[in-house]
């Protein structure tokens, strides 16, 4: 079995979702500085999707390093984490049109919960057909970030009921926590080639 | 002959076209959960085609693995399967703004009849070329999924005539049966490295 | 100098290209099948339009076979080449929405002849580069498709003031001259590695 | 750490970035020549952006060449490029559709200035990574285009307010100081395997 297709694969799509994504910034017709304001909740939310787009593809580039064998199983539990990375740009549209309204947040944030589900379903296959003492496992630990981050969703989901600033605080909060390097799975690789 | 650019070319075109297809799903103008409801059936178009995309881009990445040369021919082949690919995004956006309405149910039955019949094709040429005794004659069989699918979409085409639900019912089922998981190929490469 | 990116990248932006051509066959808003009737010529000229880009890309592919280094002046031709390339959704969009109008018709053709002329120059160069006893020089021998092709697309152009139907059989018959396997370099390669 | 994988995801984003640009270019409603004379402007700025992103591309290219070992760094640094260089369709659209009009064309400066900064970015944080004396460092020498460009940038935002034309003028300055074939790392990597 080939993992170099399964990368390409996946980049392009994470490539393709990532940039068209900048289609919803449509193009306003008044050419003043005003007619920008409009886009600002557009812009943001733009900006937010692309860090965790980045997050996945530099979580699962760093994570597909460490598999040496690619089953049917881990070609659909990737498909499945590429299907809700997909309707990223949907609802980062309707969230950023609707200028953070309650319920394109709540959405937002749903989207994002089930991406971590598809990504920990892909991740427990990956463990589980390398065997208990693969790279991966030692990496990730005991996978605090992986952990925490849907318990983070689901609160922000919750919260979409009082205030939209709660959620959209803990979205960002989420991709800061990501953003910090992480350097689990590269102090893995190294040591194991010690 | 090159197989790693044909490959790349149409995991490519894959990529896009399964991705594009999220396009379709039109951000509403309502932020109410009630503004998503006229988006169910466009959802559900799009996951039963993100699903046979998924299959495609599978069942062409396992046949390709057992090629070892690739002609003009196989290349042409190739493209013309894809051409069919590429027209799922229109079938299924039709299908879904139309809320599963008979003549577009038909003809995404009739997208992927042709569809089914160029991979046919494909997979054809792929063994007149590698020889009877190859991996990828050996793995299919008597390729009964390969020879169902289109009586089958046959079968969901004309039913369009009395019900969109049953065409709809056999289109999921086609899907079904090709997600369980089909060791052929993997089984028929297993034993040939023996 | 690494020719693999300058394939990958030629790769990318033709997937592309041939994709979301077909977004320009938008969704009808009836469900019927009349009103289909009316992407009849927006249909036909995606079929035209995909053959060419698969022509280009076939002949691409064989090329960079041929390619040893890659320099500077090649990276800017391939560019070159791949902008009127990428013109090509436009045209095929305006061609069909008009059903094949004489000005967009002879756009087309334009078009079709700046892409011939990039590719040309292409050739030209990596020739220049591998020296005259390259492969590519044998293989492509006094070159009659590459020197007819766009002697014809300024016939059609021409005759679109006369009739659209004689400009679309002329673009018909240069895609067809193409498609008819050209199996020149193929040769070429197995002969220098006698 | 895997550099291919963070160039092949690279070469898809400007692939994409550079095609869907050609999105903003929308089919004309009349069939005549004169329905295309408003797309001028659109069609100029389109050759512009091409031309910036071809120069990025090969830059890109070039630089990746003289790495050996990618960082957590890096990867974030990269996608900080891209997601700038993302925003150029939308700027060359909204410039293109306003012909020119100051406020979009100081826009277009800000996102070819932030591009510009990221670029730099990212070439610092691989020669820290690569040592003084790396290829890349021994290539880019002064780097006096990398430093003239912002100034150049700056200066045709703060322009825009007296015309349009100069702010223009400057950006096609930029592109062309760029695409005077830049020879640097070419002759370093020669050198350094002398």
């Amino acid at each position: 079995m080939n993992k170099g297709r399964m990368e390409a694969f996946s980049d392009g799509v994470m490539a393709i979702i990532i940039t068209i994504m900048v289609l919803e910034i449509k193009v306003p017709h008044g050419q003043q500085l005003s007619d920008l304001k409009d886009l600002i909740p557009v812009f943001l939310s733009y900006l937010l999707s692309f860090i965790y787009l980045g997050i996945y593809w530099n979580n699962h580039h760093h994570m597909m390093q460490t598999v040496r064998h690619v089953t049917g199983d881990i070609l659909w539990a990737n498909l499945h984490l590429l299907f809700w990375l997909s309707l990223i740009p949907f609802s980062t549209g309707w969230m950023g049109e609707n200028h953070f309204a309650p319920v394109p947040m709540a959405l937002y944030g749903i989207i994002l919960l089930m991406a971590a589900i598809a990504y920990y379903i892909l991740q427990s296959l990956i463990i589980k057909n390398e065997g208990k003492g693969s790279i991966l496992a030692k990496a990730i630990g005991n996978d605090l970030k992986g952990k925490a981050s849907p318990i983070l969703y689901l609160l922000a989901i919750a919260s979409c009921w009082v205030s939209s600033w709660i959620a959209g605080g803990i979205y960002t909060l989420v991709a800061l926590i990501w953003l910090i390097p992480d350097r689990r799975i590269e102090k893995a690789i190294k040591e194991n080639s010690k």
